[in-house]
């Protein structure tokens, strides 16, 4: 495989795939290496696809047999494979495991332990699905984090943060927000991700089961930069997570072809210099930033793509919000190559924010 | 490296090694590529024992924060990786990480989702310890199963499938029986693990969270062999797994170099020979096998070293038992290189025959 200029170019699945990633959101390592040993005549979607579909059957059989913890499991263990399926190319693939992806998930949603309660709030007329979980020991109204996915990755992707979150007390509320999952084919990316977080956080707050006083918001990659936009724009938000995130995209050119490609399809550009004004305009939260005032947490790998010179433009213009800067040194983006502990201490700090000792 | 006639051999954590095995019972993706790529100059044993101490630091700080959900994930592990620091040496590196396992593994247990009680019983005079976990929600006594490690594994490593079990609303017990984990040094191997388990199901089948009309028992790899002999020798089991387990030891010299070398250590024997002479000896239940009487589940990957035959030994002899025999064609030893779903199944059949529905 070549690109136009005649040099080697990496397969996407050799490009874009990052183990640590997959494994930690929940992919079991047996299946990535049975996608990395496939027979060759089967294609990387494919494959994937079928692992979704098998899931999907084990997750049936399981559910008919009264087994409900193990078809929500084996639900998710389907939504994440047709994610991972389809997250790579951007032509009718993608329609398609976004859509199996989102199939599966709610299949799993009532049988999850808790479960997710999946909603739909407006704007301008789109709907914004989500979902809600609560912990399902101690008494709420539970401190809560709203969770904002990034540049390819949904509200169905963050079952295993979620996990962790719930096991120490916190709810979560996840959603898709602009050019996002099943919002994506109504409302392409924006520049105003966080009218979408507050139009969730209208709901969320009324449920019971929401402490609307303690409300954090963490956002991964590309939600950590929306995170960034909703805290300094939201007041409601007492804490932020910038996980792996940004201030704005003055790197674009540095980005690799297919995270380029990956912007050129969530903007449905036409050009690829189309997709580059548009990122870059709207990509860009260095103007609010002086309106951040709560406790924020920045995260960042220095193996990271994204220049770690990120941190230093939050440093500059965030005078008014307390800033916890956690640099990575060997963390690559998101710091997904260095297990769980980076998570452990982003999930304890927003614990100590939303719940603090007296 | 070369062996005694001067062929090349593998390094220990090259021949041993199951990336399935350990990522499924919860050593994280990134500190095995982390213990791939050490630096030569550090060993394999100093690496992981450093990994456990780097857990433990972990705890210990998350604990001072009150983070006790951390505190308990950090330092179980820190508990796996001193196991797997020294699961594949016979020397002080196997009583030195076994001691750190055990001890990290005790700092954890309070502080575990639901917690592990440590309990102590007496065979002749020689401490048996364990620890029983239930369920966080539901109404007990609870349908119980008895977790049997294996050849080098022990009551610290089943965390991972405890969850399991757990969250389907099954109470579990471990324990450390002759040759393994903390009984080893006054107990080497035995003919007769049968009489630990139930000294141990005595002890359970009392406390008033365990229902004693519903205990399974499950035993993996030679904790699979010990199973079949537990649940034929005490009717007050009601259901056996035997997960990778063998009737005996007549393939005994099929094993690899360093298998023999696990059952030199653990029968405590001067010779392989002596050693031998042993395995094959007490490693036969073949002549307790008719009395077995309850649904038995048999697992076993074709690609195991322990001979597939083996299940046939079980099918001939044990005919009054209901046998529910799997034979995975791709799964190799416990048939920990497909991922999560033999375990699910077993768990989810073992469940059907505790929790049987009306």
């Amino acid at each position: 495989m070549t690109n136009n200029s005649g040099s080697a170019v990496l397969q996407p699945e050799q490009e874009m795939l990052n183990w640590g990633r997959l494994i930690l959101d929940g992919v079991p390592y047996a299946d990535l290496v049975s996608a990395r040993d496939r027979d060759p005549s089967v294609t990387w979607f494919e494959h994937w696809m079928q692992t979704a579909a098998n899931y999907e059957r084990l997750g049936e059989t399981a559910e008919s047999r009264g087994h409900t913890i193990s078809a929500g499991e084996y639900f998710v263990l389907g939504s994440l494979a047709a994610q991972y399926a389809q997250f790579l190319w951007f032509d009718d693939r993608r329609r398609a495991g976004q859509e199996r992806k989102v199939e599966l998930y709610r299949r799993a949603a009532p049988l999850l332990n808790p479960p997710a309660d999946r909603f739909e709030v407006t704007v301008d007329g789109a709907t914004v699905p989500g979902y809600v979980r609560t912990p399902t020991t101690g008494e709420g109204p539970f401190p809560t984090a709203v969770l904002l996915g990034g540049l390819e990755s949904t509200k169905e992707e963050s079952y295993q943060f979620e996990q962790q979150l719930l096991a120490r007390g916190i709810a979560t509320v996840t959603f898709d927000g602009p050019g996002q999952g099943e919002m994506f084919p109504e409302v392409p990316l924006r520049g105003d991700y966080e009218r979408y977080t507050s139009a969730v956080v209208d709901y969320a707050e009324k449920l019971p089961e929401v402490d609307s006083s303690r409300i954090g918001v963490v956002g991964r990659s590309l939600g950590g930069h929306y995170a960034l936009r909703s805290a300094a724009l939201d007041d409601r938000f007492i804490a932020c997570i910038s996980w792996g995130g940004f201030a704005d995209m003055d790197s674009y050119d540095d980005e690799t072809p297919m995270t380029k490609e990956s912007w050129k399809y969530v903007t449905a550009s036409s050009t690829d210099e189309e997709s580059r004004e548009r990122v870059m305009t709207l990509m860009d939260v260095r103007s609010e930033l002086h309106k951040l005032r709560v406790p924020t947490y920045i995260q960042h790998g220095m193996h990271d793509e994204v220049p770690v010179s990120e941190v230093e433009v939050v440093k500059q213009l965030a005078v008014d919000a307390p800033l916890t800067i956690v640099i990575e040194p060997d963390g690559d983006h998101c710091c997904h190559n260095l297990g769980p502990r980076p998570r452990i201490e982003m999930v304890d700090w927003l614990e100590e924010q939303l719940k603090p000792r007296s």
